[in-house]
Order: C-alpha cells, then structure tokens, then sequence
C-alpha cells in the first residue's frame, strides 16, 4: 500500500533529458519555463509550487514558485534563475480544501441551498489553517484565518456568507495549505544555468608558434599577444590555442603527417609530454609560464577569453609513462600500446588505460590539469577527440570543475557519431562542434539545424558552428573560393549564436592536400606564416557578422532561429527574435558561390508581430542598405561577392500622440 | 567517482511508459520487441542482451536474449513472453573483447602487419575466457578456448592466423565475457502480459432484471441465463451485468431520475447496500449466490466471459456505514456526507473516505471485494467512474490482484477527460472506455483512432469502443436512425480490437430525454421490456461483424490500424493486418446515414504486399460479394443500408510450379 498520504499527480514534466539522468542546460538570467500535468480524482482545486535550490556552488536555502493553472490539467510557471551553476527542482502539489469549499459554497448559495452545514466544514478548515499559520509565525495571517472562522461559527447570514467568500481570507488560507497530503515528483530534475558565454560566443583559432615576426622563428606567448587587437578587431571574444604543452620527440610526425620528423619539425602539439613536463607544463619555446598568464591577461584586456585544448593523450616521452605506468596499458611482451584505429597507427600517442584498475588516481590526476589551468586564469576548456575517452569519466570531471567553477565551458571537439555527440553533451559539456561543416544545401541544412535548435538536444546542447578546423577543409571551401568563405561564414555567424573560425579562413585559405578534406601543409606540423593584410581576405565581412551579433540580441540566443519560405532552392531565408521582440533579425544567404540568384520571401509577419498593412524598415547591417517593406513578400537578390542579406527590422511605433506638444 | 567499472551506455530504451514509472502492455505470446541506443567511447565491438523474467506469479529463473546490433548504435531484440502476467527487464552491455581484438587483428593481416604481440594478447584474452567457462562448468567451452589459448601462444604462423580467427572460437570465447564492466540500465523496465480477451473482446450489456418473460416479474439470474444463448448468436463474448449488489431504499431514485421513487420502483443498481448486504452479496430479487454461479457457468459454456460492474460507493443503507462509520467523512454537524458535485446532489450515494486515516482497511477491504467475485469465477471488472477515486488505490488494487490473478481484465469507464484516462491506463486498468461515443467525422475519427493506436496510448492502453452505454445515447444514433447504427457498430467493431453495445442497440433504441443524450425512459430506474424480434433491428449485421471478427485476425489486434485516402470526406478507409501478412482485412464506412456515399480508395499496397500489377480478391464479409481488384484505386459505393464494406484481401499465390505433376 502507497506509504503517501496524497493522491495527487504529476507528470508530463518539461523540460528534462531522459527523465531527468541528466540536467537541462539554460541560460542564467533568463525564466525557465516549467510545465506539468497535475490533477488528481474528484472535482478539488489545486495548488502546486515547483520548490528549487542551487546545487552548486551551494547556495542556502530552498525557494517556492507558484505554479498557475492553464486548464485541462495542465500547469506552468518560470523559475528565476539567476545565477551560473547546477540547480535542482521538485513539483510539489496538494489540494486547496479552503479554495474548493468556497467555490462549491458559491455554487450553492447560487441556487439558494441552506448552508449552514457547509459553513461548520469552512469553519473547521480554518481552523487547521490558523493553527498552521500559528505554528509557523505568520501572525497577522493567523488572525485574519482566526477572524473567519468566527464570522463562519456564527451561523448561516448574509455577513458570514460574504466573510465565508472574501479573497483575502482564501488567499490567508491558501497560504497555509496542508502540504502533508503534498505529492512530490519520484525524482529531482536539474537545469544547469550557463553563463552567456557558454550560449553566445565568437571563436577564433590559432597556433601561437606561427605568430612570430621572423619566419625563421619559433612564435611565443610575446608573438601571440600582438594577435589579441587583430582578433578583437575582427569581434571574436574567445581565442582558442591548441595545446601549449611540450611536445613528444619519439616518433614525433613530421611535415604532412609523414612518419618521419626532420630535425627543426615542430611536431604536432597534440602529441603531448616530453622531459620538459606533460599536461601542465608549457613547451618552453612558447615561453614560460609567468609568459602565459600575462597573454591570458592581455586578452581579458581586450574582451576576449583564453580556450585551452585539453588532450587527453601523451606521447611516448610523456613524464607519466615514467612515473605512473599503471596508468597505461602494456602488451605482453611488455612495451607500451600505442594508439591505433587498424589498421591506422599513431605511434606518437599513448592512451591511457581509462577504466583499468588504478583509474581512480588517472581521473583525480586528469581532474587537477583542469583546476591548474583554472588557477591560470582559464575558464574556457576545447577538448579534444572526447569520444574516445569514457562518458563516465567526462560526466563526472565536469561535474567536479563545475561544482567548484561553474563559468568554466566545456566545448566537446565530437566530430563523431550522433549518438555519441548528443552522449557527450548530456554528460556536461557546454557546447558540441556539429556536422554543420558538411551541410551545405538548403534541405539539410534547414533540417539539421532546426534538430540542433529546436529538437531534443536544444536542452542540453550548444552547436557551435565552425566552417573550418586545422583537421577539416571542406569540399565547399576548396571550390568555391572567396564566395564560398563568405556565405559559409555568414551562416555560420547567424544559425548558431555560437561560431568560430581557425585562422587562415579569413584570408580564404584553400590549398587541400588531392582528395582529401585536408590542409596541404598543415599547420598542425609546421610552422605557417601568414600575411593577414593579403588581398581576397574577408576580415571586412566577419567583422561586419560579428559586430551585427553583439549590437542585436536576437542573434546571441541559440533556440530562436525558425526557417522560412525562399521560393529558390538555393536560398536560405531564416529568423532570430528575443522574445520581447524588441530585437528582431531576418537573414537571408545565398548557398550558390557560383552565380547570382533571386528569391521572393515569405516574411513572417505574425513572429516579428507587424500587421499585414503596415509599412516596417528593414535595415541590412552587411551593407547598410535600408528600405521599406510592406506585407508578406520582398525579393532579395543575392550575389557571389556579396552572398547574405542580414536585416535588422524596425518598426515605426510612433504617432503625432507621443509628441510632447499633442496634448 | 562513479562506482561501475563499464563505461557502455545505454539510453532511449522502447518500449516504455513514463521511463519505467509505469508497466507498458502487450498480449501475452507475441514477441514484444525491445530496442536501445548502446555504445561506448572508442571502437569496441559490443554484446548486449535483455534480462527478463516474471514478477507476478512469480516464475523461477531470469532469462537472456542476446540483443542484434542494427548500425548506427541501435540494437534490438524480441522477447518471447509467453505467460499472462508482470515481467521486468533491463538491458546489459559490455564491450565484446576477443571479437574486437579479432577484428583489428583480421584488419591488420589483410595489411601485412607483424602481429606476434597481439597474438599473446589474444591468447590472455582467451585464458580469461576459459577461466570463466571453467567456473561456470562449460567444460566443451572451456577445453576450446584453452586449444585456442594454446595456438596462440605458438607464435605467428598460418595456423595459428587461422586458429585466432576460427568463428568458433570468438562464439566460444563470445559465451563467457567479462561481464564484470557490464553496464545496465538504471532501473528495471516492465510490461504487463495480457492474456487474448484483454484486447479483443466484444461486450454486450444488460439488465438481468429486465429479462424476465412476465413484464410484471423483477428478472432473476434463471432468466438471465436464457439471455447468453441470444447473446452468443450475436457473436458477444463478453457479457457485462450492472451492479448485481443490493439497492438501497433511502433516497431511491424513481423512474427518469425522480428523487421520489414510487411503491414499486427499482431503483438505481448502483445504489449499492442495503439491509441484504453490500458488494459481496447478490439482490435478492436477482436470486442466490448459487443462481449467479450457475448463470457464470452457462455463459462459460457459450464461450462467454461475465463482467461485473464495480461501483465503489454506498447507498445509505449500506452495511459499512453502520459496521465501518470511520470509513466515511461526515459533516461538522454528525450527519455522512452524501455525494455532490455542487450544485448537483446525489443523496442516494456515499462516498468512501479514500484517503481517510482508515484508509488501510478500508482498501483492505475493497480489495476482498474482488477476490470475493474471482471466487465465484469471475475474471472481468467493468469499473464505474473510476476517475472519481484515487489513482494510487487503482495502482495498489489492480496490482494486488494481478499478482495472484493476472487474467483479471478490468475496464475503466473513464468518461473523464483526457490526462485522467490516461493515467487510470497507466495505472493498471486493461482497457477504457474511450470518446469514440462522440467522434462521428472523418478528420476526428482518424486524428482520436490513431492517437490511440498509434501515439503514447498504445503502449498501455486498449480503447473499448462503445457506441452506446445506458447513460449515453449520443445525437448521432438519436438523428440517424437504423443506418447510424449500422455505420456505429461498424466503426466500433473494426477499428478497435475490443468493442460493446448496451442491450437495445440492436433494435436501434433511440428515444431520448428532450435535448439531452440519455435514454427516456433510462433503464438505470425501471425494468425494461424488450421484443428482441421486433423489425427494424440490425442483429444480423451485428452477428456479422463479430464473425468477421472472429475469423479474421487482423481484426484481433489493437495496434495495427493504419488509414488511407478516400476522396470522399463521408467515408472512411483503413486496414487492419497481422505482422505476417496472413490476415488482410480493409474497411470502407460511410459516415453518412442519410445519402449514398461513392469513394475512390487509395489501397494500400505496399502494406498489403501485393505488387502494383497484381490482380487480387477481396471478399466482402458483409455482403458475400467478390470482387478481383488491381493497382492502387478501387471505387466503393456505400448506401444508409449498407454503409460498411469490409474486404478481406487474398492473394492467387499459386502457379503451375506448384501442381502436381509439374515437375
């Protein structure tokens, strides 16, 4: 037999991921909408609360948000939350006896029925409130309930039928409800609150060793720093450097990925750990430490945050391998198992044994790579390959920065199965790279996104969009050249609040290695020299996108596009809105680098809220054209130079009644 | 840090109501098939299986079935549970070591590589292996994994590339895993085994106080038992009395509802308790206990069930208010609370106090109710408004009697609205009573029909479909005349797999209170006569649908109704199949009882399995007419006399290669 006392139900609670084994991701600062079916046998009115607390960092005491009934069963409300971390919820619902007595008194005194009875059942439900209302301190409530139920005691009249109806005494009474016969729900479920840069955010990629004066040398954190105002000129707000740490020497690869290194090859970062130190060291032609800590600062100057490349993965000279070789696998024969997909080998990486029987003290070391970085002033972790390493391990290393640092974000390189990408997400990180690198027509692209946007992973995961990596050279941007750069780049900016880029796309680099989706000469395991002012770059047009991001809200929100009608398959016309409407942002990008095209769009008037007959300015923020539009149609025309439209729209609201003269 | 050592995850697992919260139902004998999403970080080859056994009655051993892998992370299985009643499963996974390490190796001959160190990986991994088969007695396991243990360690050679890889080795090794990093699901999932008649069913209610041959005489069981012969002719199975129990006399209701009852009046049966007894003792004027086990009996003979009605309140003069006065709220004043729903008053009723301090006995009690009637052979419960007491009662009582009798079927006339009906499903009821009463047109029956079979509710739920109930006599049967009842019991009959009539259906009864959907004359407050000859009736179409449904399986199912266009918004087209295609059933309704209606059906081919350019045959079973159709379009013409069609469909599958002499 049910232990329980109430007989209230609930369910159908939204939002949760898979019912609630993992949080829900939501921007701090914003309400989050919580809805539920609650309804229970009989005819009662209801009363429920949805009662939530921080997690983490802990914070005090519980807090209570009314529920407001919507009819048929269901009920909603918005939690406050407000500040960045891990937060937990519970629905709480029970009858509101006092409320259903007086709506069913109502109905009887409607029809003329003696109620005296029914008033000693009022009387009696006061009672049990005032003394409620007693015990927990709330005086002047109590003497208001008290006062009711004298006016109830007295006998059927005209006075102690409007006493027995008074709001004020069911508000009293409502406010000390008999929470014994409460239902909760089975289980807490979780929201996580990011901060805003966890949603919107303007990466740009780069390796700080290529950032030297002197082609012939090594760049350091002192090179690096000379990058921040360029990068910030261009409006990125996250610098993203792949690992800093010393580098392998034993099988190092070298140029191209060959297997054999030459004497200067730098070596891949991503092959870490030499006699210098591994994880939280710093490859001493970078500079020093002390060095670092002062680029991290310079960038903050700056507006921009560091991203470090967390690999978990060491090279053969890796200080662990000597000092914790129960970290790792070994063959029979004895000698250590390097990393192989067969029958591909990476004889410069080692793995280390994740699940294996000393994995306690590999997680608590791999968890202090983090807080050492966070003590650098880092907030901002790009993890590599994170699918090759256990969904248990990253749940719960996450779950530990988080708990102490809840600002730090998590973006999951997890350029693999969907699954295993959503997989990933749900076990806490932040933000997901995505397959919008190889979507590039108008069908998949609209369908992809509006899964990423609006389906199921929209709770609990932040695509960030990125046209290029040093690992991926699409096909797209090998053929289409500066036209092709410059609508993925529009896309890119505008789908997703999140984006980035790794340096070169500005300048339209193009160069593959033949057949392959690669970068010939890949910076990965050669120094690369770039002159930034080269002509055909589009450092113009990303800083346009990312200035047009900053100055409109609309576009640093992720669950707000929404696709619309383009009567041409090779134009993509979408939507961002606030929800106060008071930013609103239509786009339309050409997906053709080849040709000019035309397309008649559907406006959606009834999102942006503009009647039908109302002329409202549009006002390309790309270009800086304006004009003026009317109804459900406008034609744009698109070209290879010039592939994206992105208006910002404005409505006349004024009138001759708002001069300050009218009246 | 998490406990398990598996890093295998296994997530969206179907079927399931309410992630576990709640048992999903499935006939007992076909295969419930069981998927989930597994993987885990690297390239692990996987082994998966359901673990499942009987909760309630409780049956020996859990067994295994070893889940298929489907690509792109999707497993599946079918679980063949064949007994009537509770089971529960969860999922395990683990990574499959000796195949994965077979795999890479066969991708590193076909390369050439030296694999002498693998081959002593191999062969710990079978030593492991046959150290577990040694522990768990598979000796011809055991000895095999150890021959195969011993090959490898011979060193590289072409017999022993051929020993690694031998697929009776990785089956042998395959049966005896390290399930010690084995993952499973968080919590066990259940489904609820239907014995056949919880979801094909056909009902027909009655009176037996109204079947008597002198319409003067109150009826007995004896001449109720003169009934089932008429109602098994009719095709019924299933025959369902009203409370049997003894009527009150205080606060009686007369005949239409009248709050005076006359001398003479009958009274509601379901007014329970009176001096006689309460809800384990039988009306007197209905006979003995001994009469009700017989008239049990002689339906048994026919093939017919008995449903009893459960109607857990009082009249007045029930036997618990005076024995049980705790089980009961009463009034400030002393005098028992009477059932409302403000303004309207049921002083003929008491309800319990279900949550009441005496709760434990009082459900207790309610509980022996049903043994009471299990005892005397019933297995059917039609529940009168369940809505209207606990959900946690229905959860806790029907489990109770499922554990010892999982063949009981109950019915929830859950008339309510939507979540409530639903959730009473989940709950534990076998079938509901649906709004198929009220949905008469085409966009509603589609959208209502496939929401039930189709959506959410088909996982725990059967909608019995009932065009009448003594409390409901809707419009449409009230304006349509005998072709409404007609097109009714067609549409009742084949787009569920379970339906009822209430007694005078088929003499198409119509006549209603003046602008109210109930029966003049309501037989809830006097006996009523019948001529069961009388013309105008539809017996004989009545007895043909239910032969159609005895001798067509397709009809049998719940789940497998599908519609199709008719481009004709007065006809409604759909099929029902079996899984194996060996019963074929499609159904043309006209929903207009006044006009002929002509439509040109779309026939859904690929459904059926019948090629564009095959001639097949359809077999009206209502009229007996034949007919060779081919390709997509058929033309039917449906007339208020004859507004259903329903074609079984039957292939020519034989040719000449299969006569005889052929060959």
């Amino acid at each position: 037999m049910p232990e329980r006392r109430g007989s209230t139900i609930i369910e159908n609670v939204q939002p949760h991921v898979d019912g609630g084994r993992y949080p829900v991701k939501r921007k701090a600062g914003e309400p989050v909408r919580i809805t539920a079916d609650i309804f229970k046998e009989g005819h009662d009115d209801l009363a429920a609360v949805v009662r939530w607390r921080q997690l983490t960092p802990e914070q005090g005491e519980p807090r209570e948000e009314p529920m407001r009934f919507l009819g048929n069963d269901a009920w909603e409300t918005e939690l406050p939350i407000g500040a960045n971390g891990l937060h937990a919820f519970s629905i709480e619902a029970w009858p509101d006896s006092f409320r259903t007595w007086v709506h069913e008194l109502q109905r009887k005194i409607e029809v003329g029925r003696e109620v005296s009875s029914e008033l000693l059942e009022g009387a009696a439900l006061l009672d049990a409130a005032a003394a409620r209302a007693e015990g927990s301190g709330a005086r002047a409530d109590a003497e208001r309930l008290r006062q009711g139920q004298k006016a109830l005691l007295g006998g059927q009249s005209p006075a102690a039928l409007s006493a027995a109806v008074d709001p004020g005494l069911l508000a009293a009474a409502s406010r000390h409800p008999d929470r014994s016969v409460a239902s909760r729900l089975e289980r807490d479920l979780r929201i996580f609150a990011e901060r805003d840069r966890a949603v919107f955010s303007s990466w740009y990629e780069f390796f700080p060793r290529s950032t030297s004066t002197d082609p012939k040398r090594h760049g350091t954190f002192r090179d690096a720093e000379r990058m921040l105002p360029y990068v910030g000129e261009l409006g990125f707000d996250v610098v993203y450097l792949p690992p800093i740490h010393p580098i392998g020497r034993t099988a190092r690869k070298g140029k191209n990925n060959t297997l054999t290194a030459g004497r200067d090859d730098v070596g891949s970062p991503w092959a870490i750990g030499g006699p210098e130190g591994g994880h939280k060291a710093i490859h001493p032609q970078l500079g020093t430490l002390e060095d670092f800590r002062r680029f991290v600062s310079s960038a903050k100057d700056l507006g921009i945050e560091v991203a470090l490349d967390i690999a978990f993965q060491c090279s053969p000279d890796h200080p662990y391998i000597r000092e914790h070789p129960e970290w790792f696998q070994r063959r029979p024969d004895g000698t250590i198992k390097t990393a192989e997909n067969p029958p591909k080998r990476y004889e410069d990486i080692v793995n280390f044994d994740w699940m294996g029987p000393a994995r306690e003290a590999l997680w608590a070391e791999l968890r202090s790579v983090f807080f050492h970085w966070i003590a650098q002033g880092v907030r901002i972790f790009r993890v590599d390959n994170p699918h090759t390493k256990p969904l248990p391990f990253w749940e719960w290393v996450i779950g530990e920065v988080h708990a102490r640092h809840p600002d730090v974000i998590f973006l999951a390189e997890a350029f693999t199965r969907p699954k295993m990408m959503k997989a990933l997400a749900k076990s806490g990180f932040n933000q997901s790279y995505t397959y919008f690198t190889w979507r590039n027509f108008k069908h998949e692209l609209e369908e992809y996104l509006t899964e990423l946007t609006q389906g199921a992973p929209a709770d609990y995961m932040i695509g960030n969009l990125w046209p290029n990596t040093p690992d991926i050279l699409p096909e797209h941007l090998q053929q289409g050249g500066l036209p092709a750069f410059l609508l993925r780049a529009a896309l890119a900016a505008t789908l997703s609040s999140s984006w980035g880029i790794y340096s070169g796309f500005e300048l339209a680099e193009n160069r593959a290695l033949p057949g392959k989706e690669e970068y010939a000469d890949s910076e990965k395991y050669q120094i690369v020299n770039r002159d930034f002012d080269r002509p055909g770059n589009l450092k113009t047009w990303i800083a346009a996108l990312n200035r047009a991001r900053r100055e409109h809200r609309a576009l640093q929100s992720y669950r707000n596009l929404r696709f619309h009608r383009a009567d041409n398959e090779r134009v993509l016309f979408y939507s961002k809105a606030t929800e106060d409407r008071s930013s609103l942002v239509l786009a339309a990008v050409s997906l053709d680098p080849y040709a000019l095209q035309e397309a008649i769009l559907q406006v959606p008037l009834d999102r942006l809220g503009i009647p039908e007959d109302e002329t409202y300015q549009v006002h390309d923020v790309l270009s800086g054209d304006r004009a003026l539009w009317q109804g459900q149609s406008a034609l744009v025309q698109l070209t290879p130079e010039k592939p994206a439209a992105l208006w910002s729209v404005l409505r006349f609201r004024r009138s001759e009644q708002g001069f300050d003269y009218y009246f």
